[in-house]
């Protein structure tokens, strides 16, 4: 697969993303990520890295550069003719959520690789430098922090992050860099990537949700990415006590706090979708202390996260309010303490209108039906857009949503999501 | 501690129960059940079997009559001098929940055993058989059969409840009966305790609620048990999915089924009580997998137990019909299953007027203060009640509640309810 050096190439030769090389590296990434049930990746971990050589080794094989910033992200670029021009990028990340699926970031990884790779074959050079960047550590539930690699790439990550234990382990950010050959020690001081360097930012990523599949549409321009605001740690504190024997004026009991605090909101979102806003509101676990919680006991305690969403930053500003003041009316009616814990957040993003149009131009050129739609979860291209950068999203139909191990991409429509992203790059890099 | 034969004594002269032998008992219990944290005796464990062995250690001391049913239940018994009159009797329970406190159940007992020695010790010998029964098995966190040892006295056992698992180790009640030295094989076919050969039944326990230190009153009379309908293992079914990605119309949400169920539940009870009927209503478990919910994931799977108590049958048949509504309004309106699973419950059981009538009088004439309370909690009384012998309960004041390690029963109000048993007791056992 060596290749000879890149030259220009007629306006009307079109190269080819090679789709057994896209199988290729998404078995291999299997084989790297299988933990028996699905894929587990861990970010800044063994398996991340693994993911992260096999780019490499692909990309020195097709003669591309090859960098690594001091957060280990991985940089791969085919040189433009004009190398002082501001930079095309794509890119996406490689690590998973525990037990997760094999497409969730990998496919856009693996998308720019194939442009990139097809641009070389075909002797295709560009007038501006093109970059794929596969990014660390981008899923938060490892390390409560938002698009961490990316925003490293930027300098916009706190040198304090690098104390956050690790979800799995409790090793820090920092050790856990240490390990995959990264340099903590840069972090706000290293030279980081320059926004204004940089012409745009496009990621192929799966739908996460059922969007796609329910419209029988392969692709999806993507308008904005939600922000969010989070309680990973909330705790509802009520006192156990015998079920039978307790009449309900003595109780502090922690579930019926928290279902009529779930309760509440969840008529507050339905009310915010009838005023034809969008947002999602999720408590993705509520638990009883397994130690002490029984049938016979009022539990004392649960714990609960809560995550909202929304294009709409006043929205969930509105919402984070209104969480406060469910907790403080719950503490009331039920006789506990509500510990929200710390919050975070990540800022909305909209995506970049010319781009868009671009898009389902393209997409239009190619016979491809698409539709536009949010994105409800975060990605790095947050980061971008959030630096000022023209940023755009595609995405590919994919069944059984994401974070799970049935996430289930056809690789027909795959390759037509990265005909779209070549064509896209190739128009922005320019012949 | 050995003592003379027994002989009769004046009717003025009143046995005193001994405070020492009552903190040594509860010492002993303490060191044969602590955890590291709190008690923890299992139902037909070696525990429980050590607490046994106690009592009886104990009883051969006195030189009291000592007999095991079939199903190892203990009976220690002071006999009467008209042998075939109806049999007075007490007793309660030494098993206890995991990591509880160390009077529930055990204050009943002990209390027995005093009254018993403190009568071999005056020399009283009572008309009737007076006989402490030391039951197995009434916490039923370990087996989901309510008053489990007290019905097997009786023959309310069914065989097929023998093949039981244990909610610890999963080994059948039969196993854990042969390896306390019980004889499961005689189930249905042994012969059992005659409710006409027994005059009345008193049990001596902890309140469990906070309904007497409130009150600031050491003893209550009780005037009913709570029956109880169960469902121990409730399963909300949804699906996981994206939490940004999924829009509100895709989900089916476990967590917030379960909430809308809760609440709405929770709603009814409110109403009950406003209209001035009693009952409890509890969901002690609530639990996402820990294997797969994360926080940005919509729940798929919700685990709930739903406990529900009054001493009005039709009232808790009337929830009954309630929950089984809720769960299917809840599917309809989240888009899930909710699989209720086996439904336990005890009846309610009426306490003797009789008997109630006799403890007040005799509080009055010791200068004890006493309430009149129901028992929302379940015991072996109720059992008893059942089989229609005069029944009765002394509750003694406790902080803290019970069914956790920080049970706080103090001694002087445990003497004082053990001295109105032993009044009443006597009383009934005839002079």
């Amino acid at each position: 697969m060596a290749s000879s050096s890149p030259t220009e190439i007629d306006a009307i030769s079109c190269p080819i993303p090679d789709i057994d090389l896209g199988s290729y590296l998404f078995g291999r990434l299997h084989e790297i990520g299988f933990d028996g049930r699905g894929m587990t990746r861990p970010s800044y971990g063994r398996e991340e890295n693994f993911a992260h050589a096999l780019f490499m080794e692909i990309g020195r094989e097709y003669g591309l550069e090859i960098r690594r910033d001091w957060a280990s992200n991985l940089f791969i670029t085919l040189p433009g003719r004009a190398r002082n021009l501001p930079v095309v990028m794509t890119g996406s990340h490689v690590d998973t959520v525990p037990c997760g699926g094999n497409f969730d970031g990998a496919a856009g990884a693996v998308a720019g690789l194939l442009v990139l790779c097809a641009w070389v074959k075909a002797g295709f050079r560009p007038m501006r430098d093109t970059t794929l960047i596969v990014t660390r550590a981008e899923e938060s539930v490892w390390f409560p922090l938002s698009y961490l690699g990316s925003r490293a790439a930027f300098g916009l990550l706190n040198p304090s992050a690098l104390d956050t234990p690790r979800s799995d382990d409790g090793v820090s950010l920092r050790q856990h860099m240490l390990d995959c050959g990264a340099e903590p020690d840069l972090c706000g001081r290293a030279p980081v990537l320059d926004p204004a360097k940089i012409d745009c930012f496009v990621e192929l990523h799966i739908e996460q949700g059922p969007v796609l599949p329910e419209a029988g549409v392969p692709v999806g321009i993507v308008t904005g990415i939600c922000g969010s605001t989070r309680y990973r740690s909330a705790v509802i504190h009520g006192q156990y006590a015998h079920s039978g024997a307790t009449p309900r004026r003595f109780r502090s009991d922690a579930v019926m706090a928290g279902a009529s605090m779930m309760t509440a909101l969840h008529e507050a979102w339905e009310k915010v979708e009838a005023a034809g806003e969008e947002m999602t509101l999720t408590f993705g676990v509520c638990k009883t202390d397994p130690a002490q919680a029984n049938f016979a006991a009022v539990p004392g305690r649960l714990e609960l996260v809560i995550d909202i969403r929304s294009r709409d930053e006043a929205l969930l500003d509105r919402m984070n309010a209104l969480v406060i003041e469910q907790a403080r009316r719950v503490e009331a009616d039920y006789n506990v303490q509500v510990a929200l814990g710390p919050r975070t957040r990540s800022t909305p993003a909209a995506m970049d209108e010319t781009l868009q149009g671009r898009a389902r131009s393209l997409a239009a050129e190619m016979g491809l039906p698409v539709i536009s739609m949010p994105s409800g979860a975060g990605h790095d291209a947050a980061t971008f857009a959030g630096q000022g950068i023209p940023t755009e999203m595609l995405f590919v139909r994919n069944a059984n949503g994401s974070h799970n191990p049935d996430e289930s991409m056809e690789m027909e429509d795959f390759m037509q999501g990265v005909s779209l992203l070549e064509r896209l790059l190739r128009e922005r890099a320019g012949k």
